[in-house]
């Protein structure tokens, strides 16, 4: 249910925030402060430079910033929580849902963990330490402990009267959890049926039971095409046995798919999906350097190729002219192949029985392509060089680099992913350097035996 | 609530089907088709080449077709609403949600629109009209007109007898809707709330009325992040008078989350978002041709640059091995900055009130990287060629490179923006032609100069 103002207010807060920096006094800063809900002052700070956070951070009061933590990407979060002592991160967590607590305590130093851990009540520790047992992108890293569970013999008129003991539902409840004594997941009881079938019915005869319970060792991605596949707001999630942990709900499994989709995005650049846009100098530095780093070998791999052909570029000076149109055309078409593929595979169509059906497609469009370039290329370069030598060389070079985009472009993310590499990181860097070599050694290459 | 069964024995299922479609009968292919739920079918039809996928469209029946096609994405689910008709299509929107209806309608020529239209009960009629009226990305667009609404007057005893005389809530109904006798909207009565407070409080008292109703004009991008940020499962829509048009679901927002991140990885090769994955040969080719030319006229500038510079070539050959590797260090920086930005701007974290810090961060990211590897680049290039001049040329090429990046990488995408043309589209394919012109110039200019 909506509880904030509309996101073009949020902004216009941010604005009048950032003018009061500059020009009001803090007490007039602080006011303004108070009126923001903890999700617009988390959309603050996340668009502030690190000056102006750190001023914003002083003037909001303990308690606001106990509510804000939760609120912040992990990558501004660890940066706060680095700062908090045992006692206030106890403070915190206890009004936390499970899944979001052990967010956190995964951010925390080991020995901090356990201090927390110690602090807190048994019960809650207890639940915690079960989800805590599941790596973070897994079913079990996303599981909330906090479930109403009903047992099947109940009528729906028992069910209602022991909802009514409760002052509220937590969160995204759609359903109850319905379980026998030993805990043992037996079917869901969605409020709508509880709200529309006779009081009299018992649970048993009204429970959805054609209805799988996550396994808390499924991968978060797969977690993610389930709730997406069957619009589900909450499904329960169970050990091996079958027993109920708790549920996933659709907030987090949004910021799943969010995180995934801006991975390959951000996995293009070498950056990762939870950067900070206002990540200070010293830290987006050497994040930037190794990376650039990297293209700096792969571009020296492309540089020692060219190195090989020096004689024929003195004679024909030319080459050195067109050479990059070679390269750059293949890294081009490999992109897209790789682009189409990576996608591909993240949304789980890509399988042994339909590459080679993909690949042979990807071949025929890069030899039609290619032959449509290489065509257009070859006038261009025969009428600005007055050469058909050259345009010869250069539309065959073009053709046999798209034939290799379209090879590796397919190729790689599968063989990059069966080497345990991820292809979002390594993909784009790995394809344009065997488009490069393959691009300057094709055209070099050929241009040195007709100009011999 | 869990319907289908779980994504790994999906993907045995296409296994069998496609084992079964190699060397089975029709009929066990047939047979294997029929367990599948419409989930699962749209997978396997989503995984399939298009050969494949006409043999299962045509063993399937005509009833399961209208289950599937509801499933498909939008760029399948085109290609076979083309070919049914009118008739059918009417058949079709029966079992649909208003804003699916209307998806559908808009993908379809205008005359069958209409036929489809007339065909319609008066009530549906006037309902998917009502929601045709908003453009496709906002939040009318987005809206199911199936809501329950509910007067403040009433007592929660009186709403739960009202809900027992429905046979069913519509999907991920979360909350009643409060509305007047005009329906205007006054609040939300949440299914929690109706289930804990006692049966003879009324709406009025109990209704949450902090809630901003979402105004259908909104942009949908926005409606994601309201959605995101306040951990919505559905949400009322409302005119620009404020009276109810409907809601808003969960399920919907993940699409459009998913399309959203799509855009900006896709159009990063100059791909569609909802590109099907396996479109023919025929299909694919032209759009990929379209970027390769634009490309094409990319490469053909930087290349005209190098002309201008033959002379230079022909005296120190060693400068054509080089040149590469300052166009590509640039094109890697600028696109890590035109990253961060391109992203920041989705995410609503970049406005005038921040932009210069983030370009002063990045101009500064530039500056320090393009030293350092200027430096390391000098070295290599003083070592490789024995010469020293040509390794103060490429280092000053460098950090000139790097910089102009920096600043391009973040200007970029905010012009394009005001342009109305779309960064994730153009922002890669213009930010490298800067960089390759840049980068050839600096390292070519500079060397003319020292070697004249």
């Amino acid at each position: 249910m909506p509880k904030s103002n509309s996101h073009s207010s949020t902004e216009k807060h941010f604005g009048h925030i950032h003018n009061l920096l500059q020009s009001g006094t803090l007490k007039q800063v602080k006011h303004s402060l108070r009126v923001l809900t903890p999700v617009q002052l988390a959309r603050v700070i996340e668009s502030s430079p690190p000056h102006t956070r750190s001023v914003i951070w002083e003037l909001i009061g303990k308690s606001a910033r106990t509510e804000l933590i939760e609120e912040l990407p992990e990558d501004i979060q660890s940066f706060y929580l680095a700062q908090m002592n045992t006692e206030d991160l106890v403070e915190l967590t206890e009004t936390l849902e499970t899944d979001d607590i052990v967010d956190i305590l995964q951010n925390l130093p080991d020995q901090i963990t356990q201090q927390v851990l110690e602090a807190m009540s048994d019960q809650d520790r207890e639940r915690v330490t079960a989800v805590l047992a599941y790596p973070e992108n897994t079913a079990g890293g996303l599981t909330n402990t906090d479930t109403i569970t009903v047992r099947p013999k109940f009528t729906l008129d028992v069910v209602l009267r022991y909802l009514r003991r409760h002052n509220e539902l937590p969160p995204s409840t759609d359903s109850l959890i319905v379980v026998n004594k030993k805990d043992m997941y037996l079917g869901l009881l969605p409020l709508a049926t509880l709200l529309t079938k006779p009081g009299d019915t018992t649970v048993r005869e009204v429970m959805v039971t054609d209805a799988n319970p996550i396994s808390a060792d499924l991968d978060e991605s797969d977690v993610a095409k389930l709730f997406e596949q069957n619009d589900w707001v909450s499904a329960p999630v169970v050990d091996e046995q079958g027993k109920l942990i708790g549920r996933i709900t659709i907030d987090d499994v949004v910021d799943v798919i969010r995180e995934t989709a801006d991975h390959s995005f951000m996995g293009a650049a070498g950056l990762d999906e939870e950067e900070d846009t206002f990540a200070t100098t010293a830290r987006t530095t050497p994040r930037r350097a190794l990376w650039l780093g990297i293209n700096l070998i792969t571009a020296l791999l492309a540089s020692s190729v060219i190195n090989l052909f020096q004689d024929t570029i003195d004679k024909v000076v030319a080459l050195a002219v067109l050479m990059p149109i070679v390269a750059s055309m293949g890294g081009v078409a490999g992109s897209q192949t790789l682009t189409v593929v990576i996608r591909g595979m993240a949304l789980g169509h890509i399988s042994r029985n339909n590459l080679g059906w993909l690949m042979s497609r990807e071949v025929r469009v890069g030899i039609i392509n290619g032959l449509l370039w290489a065509l257009v290329m070859a006038g261009i370069a025969g009428l600005w060089f007055g050469d058909w030598r050259i345009s010869f060389i250069i539309a065959a070079a073009m053709i046999i680099n798209l034939i290799t985009a379209a090879l590796a472009g397919a190729l790689l993310p599968i063989g990059l992913k069966a080497m345990r590499i991820d292809p979002a990181l390594a993909g784009g860097v790995t394809l344009t350097t065997i488009t490069d070599v393959v691009g300057f050694f094709a055209f070099l290459g050929l241009a040195t035996y007709f100009y011999a």
